[in-house]
């Protein structure tokens, strides 16, 4: 695959984000609309259409993760931060502090318990909350064992969580994180990192064609 | 909210259940396509119309839990097993033997490193599963703690899952569960699921219009 520029990057941005964007407050409508049963199915017939022009090209088999010139990876396909995958959030995550941060808004679609976020769901955030503290931090991996703890109901709007490492040792990384809602700390998590044999031998044989460790989660 | 009867749930299930799955269909369509700029215009505009039409009557804030006539729940929206949320794969969960179990196919909307599974949507699947075995169990309850070890990576495509209760104590279960693929056991979790006082004293005075506590997560 080539390798993209920035402005290609940039200008991919400035199409798929908004593209994807509209899918995810069709997805949210769809489970809240009460329209009549004829429109539901004038609804469906659409979007049958809309999806056979998409796939009018050749499609990629799964997003993976695209390469660019600066040597970082691209992974819009990703289940929580993937631009292009409607069923992400997406969270925006960002270094801050000791580890990283994200602040996002959970609507319907991440429901579990009536007017919460789904216990699973806050597991899939801090899952990869806690793989960008340890690649953040230069010790990047692939989650070896997660911990949640979950302190009191999340509802759904907006939330905030953090991640950081707490201790390394050779290719193992202990990292730590939370959410908190309007309530306060709502579900702690630790879990150990751990790169891959694979992905240590890229390193050390300064392969820049391999993807980012980052982005393993 | 008035409880349905269950020719109205066959009947929104007849029309909801292909409406969904064909929006879960062009959530997986849109991160794989190709086709040039233009085209992705075109099925934005198509795309947010189609939604504009949707939200014509009053939404729903979120889906919640429909009570049914029989006095069981409807948790459509759910993140995990909703009919009507194309965010959920959906699983189909059965209970068997011991406990429950459930095969599914998850595609490029449910990737962290490329080819493989998010972890986090492993916990999200599992979290669902063992709350589910500790419902069908007589034992239901929310996550209070949950605990995941990787054994492998999982590549996307055909898996199943299974969950049973460990052990129960009062108000305390623990489960178990694991998720195969074809390469074998990937992952494996064990949970504390915990009834909350408000569900205790709403089974406690029989008041049948609570929703069933099997359907908190």
């Amino acid at each position: 695959m080539d390798e993209l520029t920035l402005e290609q990057v940039a200008a991919e941005r400035a199409l798929y984000g908004p593209f994807t964007q509209a899918l995810r407050e069709l997805v949210d409508t769809a489970i809240r609309t009460t329209v009549p049963a004829d429109d539901v199915r004038r609804a469906q017939a659409e979007i049958e259409a809309v999806t056979a022009r998409l796939r009018a090209a050749p499609m990629r088999e799964t997003y993976g993760v695209d390469l660019r010139t600066d040597g970082r990876g691209r992974a819009w396909g990703n289940a929580v931060v993937g631009l292009r995958n409607a069923v992400a959030p997406p969270l925006t995550i960002v270094q801050e502090g000791r580890g990283v941060r994200s602040s996002f808004t959970l609507g319907a679609a991440y429901e579990g318990p009536p007017g919460s976020v789904h216990g699973g769901v806050l597991a899939l955030v801090l899952d990869q909350m806690l793989g960008e503290a340890a690649g953040a931090g230069g010790k990047p991996g692939m989650t070896a064992t997660l911990t949640l703890s979950y302190r009191q109901r999340t509802a759904l709007g907006d939330l905030t969580a953090e991640a950081w490492i707490e201790r390394s040792e050779g290719i193992k990384t202990w990292a730590r994180g939370e959410i908190h809602s309007a309530d306060g700390l709502t579900v702690e998590a630790e879990g150990l990192f751990i790169l891959p044999k694979w992905a240590r031998e890229a390193i050390a044989s300064g392969d820049a064609r391999t993807p980012s460790p980052r982005f393993f989660e």
